[in-house]
């Protein structure tokens, strides 16, 4: 079992070759651990840098900040891999995918030069926060404030369900350093807090249906002074800033999603060919094929339109509205597959200790995060 | 909210009344140490006697035999109190709508005159013990053997997904008294297994997905020796036990069901009314309304369904088909609520710390339990 | 095949007499028309008193006014045969379950000693005349007016869509007798308007999908005069009235909509028991068995909920909303029963000689008239 | 309204040119005739020479036989844009997607160097009978025969569902050659019967559900003679070939399939935009939001696998199984998108002036058609 043999047209010989690199690190790094890190909730620090020397972390970061310089196909592939094998590395696409973009693309030369070449190399982790409790997927009515005292900021608010919230050394807060001005989204500025600042608390590692061992985090933000040049870009700008790197977010939850529904398929193909019932392999009733083939066939339409949309997106031609109903589609395949695999596994789809349920489990968020289902279709809906 | 005010049929008066008994020691009795129960995944023994005393348990027991002689409606009423609660008592359920009938039914004199007052008083647990590794809701391929030595029977063979497996004190196990008449139906037999036979051997409580309370084990039997008086019934005749009996545990699923899917929706509506996004109650938004209008139909359909049910089964006329029709289609209806209600929670859904992500989790063992879903439609659709 | 043996609850003995006397009549009178009518895009008017002399007409119409003052379940019977049956009758619906109900409570005293005892009779048919070119359910939105003029009212505009607009000879015309009040609602009267008046024009018999016979029109009114005593009960109060007597059209559909997916049921049992393929009976590959399990289950359900909302409704105590319910779910169920029994019927299900296709074809309507679906989510929704 | 700009990726600028051509042709020559046809429920011989002046007829007959050796792709952009006109040119698509290939490819030189020009031109239509009464997809059941007397077969049988079926010149009829040969498939050979022979008789041109203009029917062969000559490819190689076939075959569908999808869509988007209830464009209301965006989603998806399989096939890559998977997937979404966007049109879309209500109708037949969903998961099944 793995993801070869899918006729995929998106990466090139190098993009492959990458892709053994990440194989052997699961194999290795991962699998030993896996267990323990899922019932500590969390994984151990000491495995980013390891992920770094292999240059598995932030892949895009150009060569003069310490990084590789390459496209987000790489990305993709540690994505792919990790989903495929089945265990969080949600912490690495998280700080890859989505962090490093706004720090390249908006950050000042010297928070740049800080920044990249450590979390390249694993030695520092990130979390951006954006939701907070009561709010949901609504950026516009955040109510964390920024206020300017002097040439600081005085951060204070909380947020909530932020990935690597308990191992982040670096934050990338969403606040509100104008309450007034309106529209609301023009008050909205991104501010980097070190973890270390006083008045920053982080609060409980959040326990979640799945995803066991990728900690998710309640922040809270009591007084936190930080000085006005760890502003993101430029202040107001926020929301715009969100609005850009959505689709490179919500891409990257779909190739995740993608992959991990074609192993759930595959362990099921191979469960229910040794599996019997019935003097037969439940593989040999028409239900179990009917239902396997409608799943394999909506797989292949998946990586076929995947492969479409990290093509466009390597052009820079995905739309928001595109990167949205990829997120919203590969999340949903990924819940058909999930639900139906794990019912055709009977009881044993129920225990935890079947790949099957972890996965299950694991899969219920992607239709919530990253912008809920119901928010990609409105983002789609508006531009008929 | 509460179970009050649907616009019955199936209950009298006094069913009703018994109905506030229940309420109130789910209240008292349940709600204290339910957190505590879920962590440690199994309900300690002692809260037996307690609901025993108040007549929740085996209501249909007759008289002589220590029992209310009530009828299946009190069971019923049982079942959807413990599911509205949100909290498992499957112990009693089990015990209660399945290993009650058992006895009543097919058990000796003596065999009723021993375990049935025990059972009314809540001081012996039962557990029904059919399925095997590797056979799933299969009954005929079933390899676990009882074999005549004088007059005692000797049990080899293990099972698993035995619900009240930690607690039990009296199994109905499931045997093959005889592996070479055809068809193989004709070989199963039930044979009761005290806990503390020797050669017996309880096996892990079993990681499930949800219902965390619900003790769930394997079973163990190595030359278990049982006196052949012990046998249920006749000899050879257990699976046409199972049969007769099935259609009320299926109906007993289908209340839990109902009543568990009602819960989520009264819950769900009052997230959505408190919570806001844009600037206003998630509640307001089209799409929340038609989902919960959609929702609220169906269970307007359910409870109509599950009564005619009932007052079918109390005038013992559903059939088999019937009944798993009854468990097909309140367990589909039951998923379809929890995971379209968890969705309108948004990423609180994802958070156990919440109700929905405990009765979402819990659920989904119904479409499986009591024989899949998919073994509902072989039963039916064999009768066309 | 026949709708007995259900386990039905809703009905006394008597109704089930009538049923026999319904069916009779359905094939002496119907059967060897039916196909002409069909080919004609109408039923002719000397079918009417034919049903009108066997009772089938109108039977809640109390007996001063010509009526036999029976309840509404011999509508349903009426309703439930003829949908069994298959081939349109949906005018006399229309008349007996929405139009007599509308001068039964609202006429005035010389209204209904004119109009009733015609329409029992059937020598007179009625239309109801809501929906308007462009503004499909929104009555509040209609365009259509009654001005007064003395003591007559004009009438000027348009309708759509409406069932017997060709043979009508009584039409109760929906129009805003005040176009400035607000509420909008507040302007909405209805008005007898007599098919021989000049000024009133019917439009084109429209060629729809399905429902070949069931005439169904426009209707024009330039300068339409009639007396003001045509109106129906008081000025201003339609969309109340409406409002009211919509729960019972709406149960109407649902009564139809399960019958006629009972139907569709049944054929596909008996053409996939007969029809072969891979050499078997096509009933006899796991995935028909499956698809029909799943069916017929939907059609228990469906039945306990509509004999619990008859005998609500008998008792008056239905709400708009359980109406709404039934209307919405029993015409999915029928609409769901009908495309995958007409997939059951490969290429026979696409041919119009084929029952299932005609079924299928008519049953497109029902998730639209009487409120669109949508609209009674809308309806549900609001009261959450 | 059009196909264009939506980010394509299977076509050169050469088929981008001849699209322009298709289009032309559909405005000149079928607008103005549509409506007669579908009311006569057959095209004119005579326009299939003007297409075939265009190039529209065969494109990929080598240049040696007329044609003009161009890709498939040609083919699929007449395909699209037909479907996305959305009167029926079903009889092209037949004549060029599939009995082209077999001729080209199994045909002896005569018959290429016979048949080919004229069905370039347009002056020869064809049909393959393989659907028998009562055997739906299963073409090892067929009970057509070809005997062997001297140097002629004599055929006997009948065939049904047949497009092209009243206008065919040409008809590639699948027999049983040999009735006794185990496995059964050995025995299906393809033999070329024109339509002049004695003892061929056209039957009913069906009345079908929709697809009005699209003629399909019966055929009847009562003793026909035809030389052996007449065989196509080698006997008892006819199942083989059909089986290589099939996957071009299904793949045609799949493409008009996703084109008249799209067309329903864009109708809708336009309709709703337009059409106003309760104050407002239907547009405006979240739910049409979130139905379009779901549609436009899979929309989206749809194009990009489609491209995916077009670039495949172009490379002689595809599967039977992706075939299927192509076919399967691609009517499936038409269907999804067909009935919501009938159900968006309210009342409008049940009448058959729309196009939405022609659309709808004749797209009920591509899941059944072309092998039926069910054989395609059965196909794909059981490759697993």
């Amino acid at each position: 079992m793995s993801l070869d043999n899918l006729s995929r047209s998106a990466y090139s010989e190098d993009h492959e070759a990458f892709r053994a690199t990440v194989r052997q690190f699961l194999e290795k790094e991962i699998a030993p651990n896996a267990a323990k890190w899922a019932e500590d909730g969390i994984v151990p620090k000491d495995i980013w840098p390891k992920a770094g020397e292999l240059g598995m972390l932030c892949p895009t970061v150009p060569e003069e900040y310490g990084g590789l310089g390459l496209d987000f196909g790489y990305n993709a592939i540690v994505d792919e891999e990790s989903a495929y094998y089945g265990r969080a590395t949600t912490g690495f696409s998280l700080q890859s995918d989505i962090v490093t973009s706004y720090i390249v693309k908006y950050g000042s030369e010297e928070q740049k030069k800080y920044w990249l070449p450590k979390m390249v190399a694993g030695e520092v982790i990130t979390a951006i926060a954006m939701t907070e409790p009561g709010t949901g997927s609504d950026l516009q009515g955040m109510r964390t404030t920024a206020k300017k005292d002097g040439n600081h900021y005085v951060i204070n608010g909380s947020k909530t369900y932020i990935t690597n919230g308990q191992n982040a050394d670096l934050i990338l807060v969403c606040v509100k350093t104008d309450t007034e001005v309106q529209p609301a989204w023009k008050g909205v500025s991104i501010v980097l807090v070190e973890a270390d600042r006083e008045g920053y608390e982080r609060g409980r590692n959040l326990d979640k249906i799945g995803q066991d061992e990728a900690d998710t985090s309640e922040m809270f933000f009591n007084d936190v002074r930080v000085p006005i040049t760890n502003c993101l870009g430029e202040e107001g700008k926020g929301f715009i800033y969100l609005m850009s790197e959505l689709p490179q977010e919500r891409l990257s939850i779909a190739v995740s999603a993608q992959a991990s529904a074609q192993r759930a398929f595959d362990d099921t193909v191979e469960f229910t060919r040794d599996r019997k019932a019935f003097g037969k392999p439940i593989l040999d009733f028409q239900n179990t094929r009917f239902v396997l083939a409608d799943l394999k066939t909506k797989l292949q339409v998946g990586w076929a339109h995947l492969d479409w949309a990290l093509a466009r997106h390597l052009k820079k031609e995905l739309t928001p509205e595109e990167g949205a109903a990829a997120k919203l589609w590969h999340t949903e395949l990924q819940w058909e597959v999930m639900d139906k695999c794990l019912q055709l596994h009977g009881g044993a789809g129920y225990m935890n200790e079947y790949p099957i349920a972890r996965a299950w489990r694991a899969a219920r968020v992607t239709r919530i995060f990253g912008g809920t289902n119901e928010i990609m279709k409105e983002l789609i809906g508006r531009k008929l």
